[in-house]
């Protein structure tokens, strides 16, 4: 995929998967990095009733849950070497319930500046091109500052 | 908790309690019911590491499961009986990191439409009053439909 | 441009003509229909100084208006006939500055349900590709009811 | 109204006025500031067929135009002398279709980081508390930095 952006860190996606690894969230989930490149990341996971809503479909949050990490982890690939990257915002649309047996959550960077990033994002069954459900996310790089934004 | 919304159906309460217990999502993530009422409802749950991020705050995904599911109990106590609730759509702003050893996610309805209903809910520490994150949320009642909008 | 979506009405874009015209807020903002198919509006508009803001910029809510309109006509070319469309929500991201001379405000049906419709859409100036503002929106179809949703 | 906000700034309030003066979407709008202090601003404007949408009723873009204003200016109520204000992003939902005589936007800061500004704010009409539209907005305070984000 090219995406036209330069990484900032040519060291980028080792620093990204070690913040990857270093999310509990992901692990618990089943989530893995699928690909990774300068502003965009695919991530995997297969569906798990643990994470079902009423009807057996993924709930809301597990969707959610996939592509608020791939936006900040997309974010994170263009970042300084010494950022954290935070949520500021998201909204997430789901147009069709989500019942596959794998799914792909997928975000690109659309915009990296200084201190803000927007993402768009979308999941995705695996091997379908039929978004179940997208997001936009704004992002901010922290650097040297601890964690308040 | 006055709301001034009036339910469609007396008996409400059970029928979000099945709901609410039939979703493993709350189960696995150790949500349950602090209270409800008509338009309104507070979801209690604890820290858990398995949920953490990287810098080992709860994850956004936590987070917004909670209030996605707290919106959503929310506007299913103002549906009638045989309605199924989904979401449409959500924003989340995250205001400051989640990094409370409890959490309640409180959301209540501003607008019950026949079809649509939107609701704001706010995550805070347990015995606080200063909201974490945000969220204002779109579900939509489905009856006799099957689950498609 | 291509969508692979198949109208509901066959009449669909004198349709969304005389309803473009009948909304005083294009005329008096200088906008008008560059485009349009099933599924997709580009509306072109030029920069107004009764529309900037502070710094001489595009005002937001010039650049929302549009954006809002392009969802909203976008929509209403795969409704039913006698639909009237409504906006839900949308959200916006400004990604950068608006001052060019003219624009263009570009939507896109994503998904299309029999009540609801989700929308993408962009502003770019004119003769370029670069997102100036997204917007993502949730459009309702009201038939035979009325406006209310 | 209380909002237990200290300005940064004790001139603030001339300078919100000023900048205000300076926006010609809200003279071209007839919007002007009915009242204004630390943390919220509420902004009074009348019904105007020529930002009337094709049923008559307020645009949507009107409306929105009101709500980010009064977002922009309660943030920049709590900024620091020498800052320029910039709207990221904002999510609105029509709960209503707005047709009324006169409206009051109002808007007030959640969260007012050194940064980062989270505002929230209503629509309704003149003398009545019903939420006819509801925004939820990030602001970006930029100060010696030019107009970029």
């Amino acid at each position: 995929m090219m995406t036209g952006h330069t990484p900032r860190d040519p060291d980028f996606e080792e620093r990204v998967r070690t913040s990857f690894d270093g999310q509990n969230m992901m692990r618990t989930m089943g989530m893995s990095i699928a690909s990774v490149g300068p502003g965009f990341i695919d991530i995997a996971f297969n569906h798990d009733d643990r994470f079902a809503q009423q009807h057996g479909f993924a709930h809301g949050g597990f969707v959610a849950t996939s592509l608020d990490s791939a936006c900040g982890f997309a974010a994170l690939t263009l970042m300084v070497p010494n950022a954290a990257v935070l949520t500021v915002e998201y909204k997430i649309n789901y147009l069709r319930p989500a019942r596959a047996d794998a799914y792909r959550a997928s975000a690109h960077v659309v915009k990296s500046g200084r201190t803000l990033t927007y993402c768009e994002a979308a999941l995705t069954a695996a091997g379908s091109d039929e978004a179940l459900a997208t997001m936009t996310g704004t992002l901010i790089s922290l650097v040297d500052t601890g964690i308040e934004n």
